[in-house]
């Protein structure tokens, strides 16, 4: 078979010229004699691959001297426990919950002190985000946090909510990279690789300096304190060598690309064609409140279970692969990060309406 | 320039079958049309990949059905916390000190308990292993931690202590599938995959049933608390993917080499090449009591540092890298790994006389 349409959710489609160069590379990284894989991460070669990936991540998203980019290991799953074991000086902390991830980010907190849900979407399946513009934030609060996009349920923070002068912690597992980012507005942003930028087993946190202390809840694993990370430039272990190697090829393709800018023109035009459909459809409809549809994430249905069934059959049948809808929810959900081709959705696009007419 | 020999500690050689199996199904894995990176980690694709995974090491190993086998992130470095946070019910443990790795999970410990010392080598600079048949261990220990194989050090228990009854927790970082091991004697094998298994970025944790409990200290984070990872079969979240896929090949190569007792029978036959060589060599010689040495790590010195930097600079030049002694030690150490084939070791001893005679 050649290659299908991956609309994943993560781990998801990567950019066909990152694997073609890693799969050239494979067994000699220009000259070296090695494979990636087999390299100390000690060595000069890897050095030069891991500060490379650093300082492109670092002008791809325009981030300050004053914030450390830690490469890491766990998944977002371990930063859900790494955060409040970080940065909970005052044991409490408000958390905005709009989808499966913000709540289990949430649920680990509360383990270490007093996290507060200020604001919640749980009333309608999370399909829209919570007006964030005046919340009830306790003063002694640590942090805000939010999951800026929601990979299951497909929306989107299009403003970051008013934390009224608390440090904003955002994961962005599944928008990263995926548009411009301010990044002076967060304490802490951090996302795993797996959907936008590289392979699953790296997450990447880029932290503000003065939130990394030595000043931890105790019992706090050395390798989960971001300050031994920070300190030995994310290599005080052995990192995830390859994973974070990929992410530099992806880094590298964006700016030759033309960096965040032009990705969120080409997102925006890709998830135009999409919902430009679903508004028309008489078969299909999406699920989110249009102002907070997420750019990548895109969740339908046909609201017949067994319709969403057959859809999801035959699309896989004919290349378009990987388009149910997550576990807990059901229909159909097309994932369209940036390494998607326009002419994926645009294919895609055309097997629903072929599929519509056949099944009027 | 064509591949090297690559004598690093770890990340280390991999088969050179397995990296080009890889490269050529980087874009399009089996017909599936995605790479290995590009899968759900929930697709049946990559389930296969997994539980082939699983069921290869248990068959190379001899692993009976009351152990699971997890595949984590973090390192073993992450396992210095979460064996004492898993297991630690008594807040009792008892460490065997052979070595640096050793000594950095010790020191982790004490952060949750009682970690007592009950032997070491550091007497002298851990050149040997101590004698540990009769150990005096507290009664209520948890369990008695020991590093098997001493990377940095080159040393390796070649007998297991008697630990009169307590469970038996061991890093096999750098010997993992070196020679067959009788698994019931343990209650944890684990070990970082990056020396003798695979890339880095997964470790392996083979840990006894009844040691899987709920019952962990309090502030366990979710994802270090075996429990999850064993109830979810190691995908409570998302897995290093990739990294377990190429261990995968490792263990399907080792069984196509013969399993456990061919590899320790080469393993035996490389070192002894290496040994020999050293112990009748007037320049280098050895830095391990011979009882003790191990298979894998290799550490040797001439007694002369310039002589030492020399020595590698000229070996690198001639294709045989990362010689070097760990950072903490000096000198020069051949980590002669599964992958490592006899011929590498054969060139190099006969580089070491060619040096030998010109410096003499
Ligand atoms: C927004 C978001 N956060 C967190 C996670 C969990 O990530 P991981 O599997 O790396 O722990 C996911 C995974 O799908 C996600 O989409
Ligand atoms: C025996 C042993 N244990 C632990 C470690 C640490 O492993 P990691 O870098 O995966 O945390 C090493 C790494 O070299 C090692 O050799
Ligand atoms: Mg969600
Ligand atoms: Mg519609
Ligand atoms: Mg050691
Ligand atoms: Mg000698």
């Amino acid at each position: 078979m050649s290659r299908v349409y991956n609309f994943s959710a993560g781990p998801a489609v990567l950019p066909e010229e990152v694997l073609q160069e890693a799969a050239d590379e494979m067994l000699d990284y220009r000259g070296c004699g090695m494979s990636v894989m087999e390299m100390s991460h000690r060595s000069k070669v890897y050095d030069n691959i891991i500060k490379e990936a650093e300082a492109d991540l670092r002008d791809l998203m325009n981030i300050p001297d004053n914030y450390k980019v830690l490469f890491l290991q766990g998944g977002a799953s371990q930063q859900f426990a790494a955060i409040p074991m970080n940065l909970m000086k005052n044991k409490k902390a408000a958390y905005i919950v709009t989808g499966q991830w913000a709540k289990k980010a949430y649920q680990e907190a509360k383990m270490y002190g007093d996290a507060v849900e200020v604001a919640s979407s749980a009333d309608k399946t999370f399909s829209y985000i919570p007006d964030c513009s005046d919340l009830d934030i306790p003063e002694d609060a640590d942090y805000v946090y939010i999951c800026e996009n929601n990979t299951i349920y497909g929306t989107k923070f299009k403003e970051l909510p008013n934390t009224k002068g608390h440090t904003l912690v955002a994961d962005v597992s599944s928008c990263f990279l995926s548009e411009p980012v301010d990044v002076t507005k967060y304490g802490v942003i951090y996302g795993g690789v797996q959907k936008n930028v590289g392979p699953a087993g790296v997450v990447i946190v880029i932290i503000r300096e003065d939130l990394i202390t030595d000043d931890v809840l105790p019992g706090t694993p050395t390798m989960l304190k971001y300050k031994t990370q920070a300190d030995a430039d994310s290599l005080y272990n052995t990192p995830p060598c390859y994973g974070i190697y990929i992410c530099g090829k992806v880094f590298k393709w964006l700016k030759k690309m033309g960096g965040l800018e032009v990705m969120k023109q080409r997102n925006e035009e890709k998830a135009k064609i999409l919902y430009d459909f679903l508004d028309q459809s008489k078969l299909f409809k999406g699920t989110v409140v249009p102002k907070d549809r997420s750019l990548m994430n895109v969740p339908f249905v046909t609201g017949d279970a067994d319709l969403d069934a057959k859809f999801v059959k035959e699309a896989t049948e004919a290349g378009f692969v990987n388009l149910k809808g997550h576990r807990t929810v059901g229909g159909m959900r097309a994932s369209i990060y940036n390494a998607m081709p326009k002419e994926g959705v645009e294919k895609l696009v055309a097997f629903m309406k072929k599929f519509e007419e056949e099944n009027a």
